[in-house]
């Protein structure tokens, strides 16, 4: 499982002060936290910061970059932020995200042909209704895969996200979402698949039980990688549970690993 | 999903004390605290007092009996138990369990065909490698289902129960099970399926975090009833979230009402 730390995000109060200070040291004692708790890529979002988005992811990058390893996941739906982001980053980014509403991916298109990151696609286009079905999902997915391929890009470098939006807001938001991954593993199958865990339980709570409940489901219907809360151990040890059932952490080694790092936390 | 309580087991120290004292009031209470945290039937198994087994067995179906409604699963390989202890039920009992061992199955059979209770039957035959494949476990379910159809019983009173070994003796074992449920579901869509969820995490440190994840995924591959512990709440708060995502909780009540019981337990 490909996973994407979650917490560098404006959205969330204590991160927009630290990222408003630019405040170096703050930033990347988060992402080397995220780093060591298992996260193979960091997700960089600064969106609440409107005025000045491009000049902070930019300095976001560097930030980050300079304190860890692993590639970032440039979060914006602002292309001259994109930009900025992209030609900023060392090695190959994640785009996060490009979605297929007509005449807004062309300029993203061109950023993407420019600097060849790997890309988060969602499965969404303004003129169609999101919520519709894994079916129309499906249907967006295999002509956003279809462009980002003609620009370029393998298909096992696009992640498609089936697109997740909160329970509390549609009882069948779940199923459905379930139901569009086991259709893109079937049908879209050298695509790699990837959702944003914690949107399943906005709104709800006891969030934390309800994601720790949506990400065994997920990784049964074919989920490749996520975008979580890498510091959530409870959450953490789950995925190391799932990977031991599906058979893939010989002799439950990692799992039992994420135990001990879990007891001399108090779990 | 319909929750077999698992608690009135005399391998566990406590039970056997209680039950060798014939503490009925113990009893009563451990039966009625299973139920009120949502069992739809309890099972009773006293194993471990081979010298009075069925003796054993038959004061446990009247004494649990006296204090709740729900059916009771009798759990024993001891045809003399059974057979008392179904004699005892009121109402239609669940037979915990008849595996497809070739001649052993004769007498449990004729058992069957008196009583007609709800049947669990174990993808299992002595004369078969259990930990083949969820090929061998779907022929293995196929022939035992046959039989039990030949003697009377209707196939959504088959309760097909794929094995659960622990994944500390197997690290394939998970899969297994996954696999072999999905097949059950496929190939023979009319009879239910069910499991002893614990078995998974035998051996390991953290049980409850290996428990708790095997059940999505147990959910997603098709389970419609699970042996497991209904006073572990986070478990059951787990069962309750799953619910939600699949889209069978509308507004998701009954999982906020679960996250209410757990909050007045201090999670």
């Amino acid at each position: 499982m490909f996973i994407i730390g979650e917490l560098i995000n404006t959205s969330r109060k204590r991160v927009e002060a630290i990222v408003r200070r630019r405040d170096e040291r703050s930033i990347q004692q988060l992402a080397c936290a995220q780093v060591e708790a298992g996260a193979c890529a960091l997700d960089v979002n600064a969106g609440t910061i409107i005025e000045e988005e491009a000049e902070t992811l930019e300095w976001l990058v560097k930030t980050v970059q300079q304190a860890v390893q692993v590639p970032l996941c440039i979060d914006t739906v602002n292309p001259d932020a994109m930009d900025r982001a992209l030609a900023a980053h060392r090695g190959r980014a994640i785009l996060n995200s490009i979605d297929n509403t007509p005449g807004r991916s062309e300029r993203l298109l061109a950023i993407i042909r420019n600097y060849r990151p790997r890309v988060i696609a969602l499965c969404f286009s303004e003129d169609q209704l999101i919520s519709d079905s894994a079916t129309v999902r499906l249907s967006i997915a295999r002509e956003l895969v279809e462009r980002l391929v003609q620009a370029g890009l393998e298909p096992s470098g696009i992640y498609v996200d089936p697109l997740v939006r909160p329970l509390s807001i549609g009882s069948t938001f779940g199923a459905l979402v379930l139901d569009t991954l086991m259709e893109i593993k079937e049908k879209i199958p050298d695509v790699q698949t990837v959702l944003a865990l914690s949107n399943i339980s906005f709104g709800l709570p006891q969030r934390r039980l309800v994601n720790q409940s949506f990400l065994p489901m997920s990784m049964m219907a074919g989920l490749d990688a996520v975008l979580l809360d890498p510091l959530d151990h409870r959450l953490m040890g789950v995925l190391k549970a799932c990977r031991a059932i599906l058979g893939e952490d010989e002799y439950c080694l990692e799992y039992i690993d994420a135990t001990r790092a879990m007891a001399g936390l108090g779990y």
